[in-house]
């Protein structure tokens, strides 16, 4: 709790190699981070943003663009972006990652990747805290990035203020769109590699996935590509920003409803982690042999 | 209670209605489900195969040849397929289990599709009940066909005796096979489709992937397109039944263990479903005035 308290105090005076320090141990060692973040007090000043859709949809550099366009109203960048561990397509990330790095020398922007290894619970969790130690360095902006192939993802992204959706043309019947639930959670919907064909094909089915939406959220064309114009997409972030300026209230609850949900989830997965191997064979054993039910088992499998 | 010793009676004299019906009871009521496996007290002896892999890979083609295979060898066949719930592609979806009623004046086999609406963890209870329900109905092979772009895809083919995952040529760059965990479940591995070029390619990368395995599990190329020759996978498969059937023990527990966390997972989640939006709020104002940190409230949120 007293190591807690120092490594608070050097991230809150803007300390880089601390901040990176605190998330590892959020990252690692949930057990250890209530003392940390209850030291921190983040001051809910942050605007948190995520943004998701399917792999190769462009949203790494569409997050790069963005840092840069924030970088130029001076506000300070925080960036998390969820990767999945992929020993396959390591290779690939990595490249999103470095080009990332391209504002490695800039002390306004933070970057931090964290894989999803296995179950998500921790993974949620995880991402609420390392989101709530950038808002408690003084980053104005963080920028969630998750790849939304899962309803994790999706629910990872309910701990923002504002949800970007990147899809691409031809995305129309894939059925990661509709499955990963992003036609509920978007604010802003992006059609990213606008100049691909099938883009006002996209944008058509888009609108009519989104039609059943009690308030409708914005649908952008865009290039993400370097020297784009994004400024619409810009603009519609700036418009949900200004409203969380003038009345930040609506939003961070909507945002502490998400963090305090993904946190109890988290919890929820680590308490089924913790059954030990001796245990669910023991469970397994005594259904197996007519004495207990599967479901009498499940509730017995947290006893010791 | 005694409606379900009832029901119980009915799907053990292989009424399909019944079935059909109590299948339908631990889809949508999870509560009312513990009464109607304890009566019906399933023999273990079904043999339970998942069949799992990224969309479009021809997994309920596959099925629907193995269906034919097996009803040839005078095995009575239960399909469960897990279907995304899909606004966007469900008319492909149901193609596929129109394409799969072919069997359908076949009193050996019952196919069923199960939705997977938000949270999965009610989806793995419910599977692990229906495979049970056919079980006990005395069907002798059990397919339960996921669409492996998730965790919890993989999770619910925990709950099986046998898995094969079904994939392939070109998806050796993709981020879904890695991420969804497919390469540490599989007991067989088949490169669909193997007529398409690639094909070599990707069964190296398979293979790769596959080498830290303390097992090394098999490695199939075919094509189950109605005429080809998918006997390589009957055997495959057939070798597995044979230890099953020689010594049930193992297999019958390691299904049970995937059972019993796979309905734990299901009750955890079901307990995050139950938390009232207005407690989730007052939790989420706790947090804002500085009361409570977000984990405090995580932990509080069971509360009354």
């Amino acid at each position: 709790m007293r190591g807690s308290a120092e490594l608070a105090q050097k991230i809150l005076r803007g300390d880089r190699l601390s901040l990176a320090r605190g998330i590892t141990l959020v990252e690692s060692t949930p057990g250890s981070a209530p003392g940390l973040l209850k030291a921190l007090r983040p001051p809910r000043r942050a605007f948190i943003v995520g943004v998701t859709g399917p792999p190769g949809t462009g949203k790494s550099t569409l997050v790069d663009r963005l840092i840069s366009q924030y970088r130029k109203k001076n506000l300070r960048v925080g960036v998390i972006a969820v990767d999945p561990s992929s020993p396959i397509t390591g290779g690939a990330l990595l490249g999103d990652r470095i080009r990332m790095a391209g504002h490695g020398k800039d002390t306004g922007v933070f970057i931090r990747s964290m894989a999803s290894r296995g179950w998500t619970g921790g993974l949620s969790r995880a991402t609420s805290s390392a989101v709530q130690i950038l808002d408690a360095a003084g980053f104005d902006l963080v920028l969630l990035e998750t790849v939304g192939i899962g309803q994790s993802d999706v629910e990872v992204v309910g701990i923002t203020h504002a949800v970007i959706v990147v899809l691409m043309p031809g995305l129309g019947d894939d059925v990661q769109v509709s499955k990963a639930g992003l036609m509920e959670v978007g604010d802003i919907y992006v059609v990213n590699k606008a100049d691909l064909e099938g883009a006002n094909q996209m944008v058509t089915i888009l609108l009519g996935a989104l039609r059943g939406r009690p308030q409708s959220p914005s649908v952008l064309r865009l290039s993400a590509l370097p020297g784009k114009d994004i400024a619409g997409l810009v603009d519609a972030i700036e418009e949900i920003r200004a409203r969380f300026s003038k009345a930040p209230k609506e939003l961070n609850l909507r945002s502490l409803r998400g963090m305090i949900v993904e946190t109890a989830r988290g919890n929820l997965a680590e308490s089924l982690q913790r059954v030990s191997e001796s245990k669910a064979d023991e469970m397994a054993s005594q259904v197996l042999l007519g004495r207990l039910t599967v479901e009498e088992a499940a509730l017995r499998i947290f006893g010791n």
